[in-house]
């Protein structure tokens, strides 16, 4: 199958630095690759990939200074748009940009959203196109916008883990992410000094949360058990959860994801995090982790995770979220958009030009199709 | 002529409080209305306009805590589109996200930047989109990319003046807009009291501007000179400018143009104004007022000022910069995009249909038209 990925451009794909959007695309496109697909990427020029590259700016836009990526982003559209032909499937990674341009080719695209969409800003351009299939991270992000056109929940999946999975040396709980009120790293403190276990801190401050860091967290540090470690690097990354008896993850808000979760469940680390956003659905309640509401349900719940057996972690991450899992999922919704059977029959429409731009018929061998894709789909035709 | 109106939708238009963008297109719009024209626009649902108003969303978005306006305005556009048939010029006055959906159509559509374009970040849409034709409010706007589509300048224009051109009775120097570093209220505070006249500043302090006015500005407020009577209405701006011996616009940045000059000088009231921005193509310089370069020469423009002649001041602002005056130059304007004439023989494309929807022919008596509107206009044909 010939795929577009279109990925959003602050940062470069993979990132240097942080990025979650821009990781997932990494890891799903790579894949797709090794899984035989022709894969086209749209992504800034400093991105590294085994596809093929489009270089739609020379460089991350947050690394070069720019704040406003809107002008970057149509032109990245309209290079998409120009190219369009050259593909079966056109799989974006950007929130909205893309839907009046590609609103007739709702039967060759999809959209995941990547971000928590309760804020209703958004909202609009998802009523106004409901034709355009959309992908949820979890079936919990979708709830602010449970009548849009959701295609499937597909939840991220990482490269397969590398180390063998051993009784973690170092017995400290691990803190891993951003310093931020709504990532609770309070809550996390309060855990490991009833659990008389330390806590080592691996995060980072950005600027618009320096002051909740010196009022609300700094204090804190004084404390024996409470070690604060700053950035780590990726390469320490990997390192410093699989010696974590367990990754505490104490959020406050709708996560619509988590990617922090399974990358510590591929070391074998046990996840102990707040029953919030997709959390109950990432975690496998006793064997992967355990879901808290409270400080007291935490403290119960490490005590539990410190016995829960590391392999079983590992395994159980191998079913569920490795990158070969997802671009297998992905591979299946790209397949369902392109029978049409995902839209109700009322919605089938005209299959269309993009911006009059005539389409071949898609390539034998990937989908059911109509033969004049100018012919809307029959009423209820078998395909 | 058939002409829609697209604006922003941060605001309604007019705008309840502050909008320099939602003043001019609700201006122009309704100057059209009275030439003539079947007018249509596109705004926020609390506007009010004589031309025929599609409510884009219910209420202006600022207003609704809409942060980011986006969504919003992708499907406005959609709605143009729809509509498009029904226009035969397509006028919009926000940035960029329209630039890809209407391609195929800018030899019927025309783009009016109202801010600064001197931050690249929309630089990308105007290099890759070359043939979609942008109206200039200075020339001085247009330096940070000069090779743009410009089509024209068309300045600003406002309703006339109604109350009679007196001797101020006020006595006093004028400062009307924020308290912002660009806008250097402190160079005004400076010259009155170099000048020794009262100062009266009639500005509103926005939150991000909170920390420089009470560091820098409020303290110097103590002074008898000095009188803050912070924000004034729409009603009691005029009398506050035709009131005063001059405005002082002692700007620090590439200002695109400045309604507050031509406000003061339908009041006949002149300006002293920094050589900054748009400031040399609006002010005319001793007739209207005087653009300087530092305190001593503003200390001394002040002085030249207060003897200019107000009803001239008037009768000039009444030659340059009334909504008639803007309206019948975008007339002209609209004309030079439907003949065609404004682009290269060699970007001369073929008019085609905006998403696949196919245009009719312009109406009759209106511009110069190929019949066949997918026809490529032929180079060099006489129109």
């Amino acid at each position: 199958m010939r795929i577009a990925q279109v990925a959003p451009l602050a940062e470069s794909v993979p990132p240097r630095l942080y990025g979650g959007t821009e990781r997932v695309v990494s890891w799903l496109t790579e894949e797709l690759v090794v899984q035989g697909h022709d894969v086209t990427l749209f992504a800034s020029g400093d991105s590294a990939t085994s596809a093929e590259l489009v270089r739609s700016v020379p460089e991350g836009l947050r690394l070069s200074g720019v704040r406003d990526h809107t002008a970057s982003l149509l032109v990245m559209l309209d290079d998409v748009r120009r190219r369009a032909i050259d593909f079966d499937i056109i799989h974006f990674h950007i929130d909205l940009l893309q839907f009046p341009l590609f609103r007739k080719a709702s039967d060759r695209c999809l959209t995941t959203l990547h971000g928590r969409i309760d804020l209703a800003d958004f909202h609009p351009v998802y009523r106004a196109f409901p034709t355009m299939p959309l992908v949820s991270i979890s079936d919990n992000q979708r709830l602010p916008l449970p009548s849009a056109n959701w295609l499937t929940t597909i939840q991220h999946g990482l490269p397969p883990g590398t180390a063998p999975v051993v009784n973690p040396g170092g017995g400290y709980l691990a803190f891993l992410g951003r310093i931020a009120p709504e990532k609770r790293p309070d809550r996390a403190i309060e855990i490991a000094k009833q659990v008389g276990l330390p806590l080592k801190i691996a995060a980072k401050v950005d600027p618009a949360d320096k002051e909740y860091f010196e009022h609300m967290i700094r204090p804190q540090l004084d404390h024996p058990l409470i070690e604060f470690i700053g950035e780590i690097g990726d390469h320490e990354k990997r390192k410093f959860l699989g010696d974590a008896a367990a990754l505490l993850f104490p959020i406050d808000w709708p996560e619509p994801f988590g990617l922090v979760m399974i990358e510590a469940m591929r070391e074998g680390t046990p996840v102990v995090a707040w029953r919030c956003g997709s959390v109950p659905e990432v975690i496998d309640e006793g064997v992967t982790g355990f879901a808290v509401g409270s400080i007291d349900e935490a403290v119960c719940a490490v005590g539990l995770a410190l016995r829960l057996d590391r392999a079983s972690i590992r395994l159980r991450f191998e079913q569920r979220f490795t990158a070969s899992r997802m671009a297998t999922s992905y591979r299946a919704a790209y397949d369902r958009v392109l029978s049409g059977l995902h839209l109700p029959a009322s919605e089938r429409i005209e299959r269309g030009a993009i911006e009059g731009i005539e389409l071949p018929c898609l390539a034998a061998g990937t989908s059911p199709i109509v033969n004049d894709i100018r012919e809307p789909l029959p009423l209820g035709a078998k395909l």
